[in-house]
């Protein structure tokens, strides 16, 4: 049998600095972030560190290759408006061209569909057709609005490493805010990586005949952050199975595991609709009837609203 | 030694058939491609297909995690648009989401900071911001100027299997047309799968431990391709390396065992400035200078260039 690492080792932050670089930007993106918080958490709002997408690994260095997860971001986007609605500030660390909130309820659309040209020539106004763009003016004011209050502080990474070390940058500035910080972990995080010293450098050569990939495990952040990072705060993580049999034990097992807060429960085939909100006491299925799919309603803000008053409650309980 | 595959094999198509189950929408849309091509090849236009982007190698059954190549498509879609603007039509088999002809210049905005609405509440127009978006009334012309003629027809894949299928339904779908048919093969395919029946059914567990992958070679389909589906066609494939020392010798390499009419050779770091176009008897250079970059002119715009000279010339010698 394969060794199992034990998850709440104090190995995880030594592992993050010896076997994965710090990007550059790292400390820029920190100080940005710390600042949202200070600011935010002086004016008595509450902060959600959002992540979102997937992480890419790649399998050379100078990479053609890597590995990917399946994720859109689709959920991460969505819960941050409803954040947003419930009058959060929200940072929102997620793979570079993963949905975006608000421009994400027009990504199956080419824009130059949706575009009519007025007048002749090269003068004239490019109009947008509101058919093809649907409550584009509701969407439009909206999105100005929480961009001109500051309220959304976007954060790109794209590789496995990038998204690593600014989980951490993100835990260590949200940390001045105690229970107000909420980490809502909705990213697809790689649990496989190849260490740098064991990457080739130039793309792999198919004349070499059949591939071995070795990769080995990733180490898991949710324990210095629940522990070291940011022991004050609100934190929730998402476990994604295909398998429905075994999805509330994995879940049960990472609280008893990290410690933290929540997990959100959901299952590959039926996330859009369904997700199981479980605490160390408590088991809430949130659920989409029919009628609710019809008006458009999703999953997340349930989700977020379930998720906003249990932050509330542990606010009160550390106050 | 690992085995090395003969790629001249015949049983390139065997393997296609027997490994990689065909998808269900493959049939409507060889149609769809046969219909376009008669269409444009009787109008006496010469058709092109573009592949572009690269392809996702599911690691298991109901997917969770994937490997990918790095590829945004940018290099497909802009060639597309300087073979419409050459008198080709285009079918354009790309990887769903990635980059689009035309729409590409504006792939790195968002689209919610260009728009600028007029009057007061739900009602208005919403206008398109011209510094923004630059030269929107220009593309916006072309677009639909391609769109009304139909020499466009957008085919999209995402994973491996269903590019296979869809480039062999492609090759049978140009084959009535015979030399007038050009493949321009840019998309980055992957080299390595892993089977079905060795794929696991559900996520694999990270706390079975470190991941062991082995993958498969992917069947050359090149050389089914030129042999059979598709003897008459001009062929074009690109080779990508990150060590340019071996770049030449492997672009040679191709074309002695494919047999097919040029290779366009590039360096990962250099692809966007300098290109090798190498045939069986010449080896011509194509490079931006910097005078070229400032003015924003495109490498493709050469590789089309000079493709489409040396299609000239081929259907020429056929006749």
């Amino acid at each position: 049998m394969a060794s199992v690492e034990n998850p709440a080792s104090p190995t995880a932050e030594g592992r993050l600095a010896q076997e994965f670089a710090v990007p550059s930007h790292v400390e820029a993106e920190r100080v940005r972030m710390a600042e949202f918080a200070e600011h935010h958490g002086s004016a008595g709002r509450r902060v959600v560190l959002i992540t979102s997408g997937g992480t890419k690994v790649p399998l050379e260095s100078r990479t053609v290759r890597f590995l990917d997860n399946f994720s859109s971001g689709r959920r991460g986007a969505s819960s941050a408006e409803y954040f947003l609605d419930s009058g959060y500030a929200v940072i929102f660390l997620h793979r570079h061209r993963s949905l975006y909130p608000y421009t994400r309820l027009y990504s199956g659309v080419n824009l130059l569909d949706t575009l009519q040209m007025e007048g002749e020539g090269s003068s004239g106004q490019v109009v947008v057709d509101q058919v093809a763009l649907p409550n584009i003016r509701a969407v439009l004011k909206r999105y100005r609005a929480v961009k001109e209050a500051g309220l959304l502080l976007p954060v790109e990474f794209s590789t496995l490493s990038e998204y690593l070390h600014l989980l951490k940058a993100a835990a260590q500035a949200l940390s001045s805010i105690g229970p107000k910080a909420m980490f809502y972990l909705a990213a697809a995080v790689s649990d496989f990586y190849i260490p740098a010293s064991e990457m080739p450098e130039h793309k792999i050569q198919s004349s070499n005949g059949p591939l071995q990939i070795s990769m080995k495990m990733v180490p898991k952040m949710l324990s210095p952050l629940v522990k070291d990072w940011a022991p004050q705060a609100f934190v929730i993580s998402f476990k994604l199975e295909t398998d429905a049999t075994i999805l509330l034990e994995r879940a049960r097992r990472a609280l008893d595991t990290y410690r933290h807060q929540a997990v959100v429960a959901n299952v590959l085939d039926t996330r859009r609709g369904y997700v199981v909100v479980v605490t160390s006491d408590t088991q809430a299925e949130l659920a989409l009837t029919e009628e609710d799919s019809h008006k458009g309603v999703e999953i997340e803000e349930r989700i977020v609203g379930n998720l906003s008053a249990a932050h509330s409650n542990f606010i009160a309980q550390q106050g």
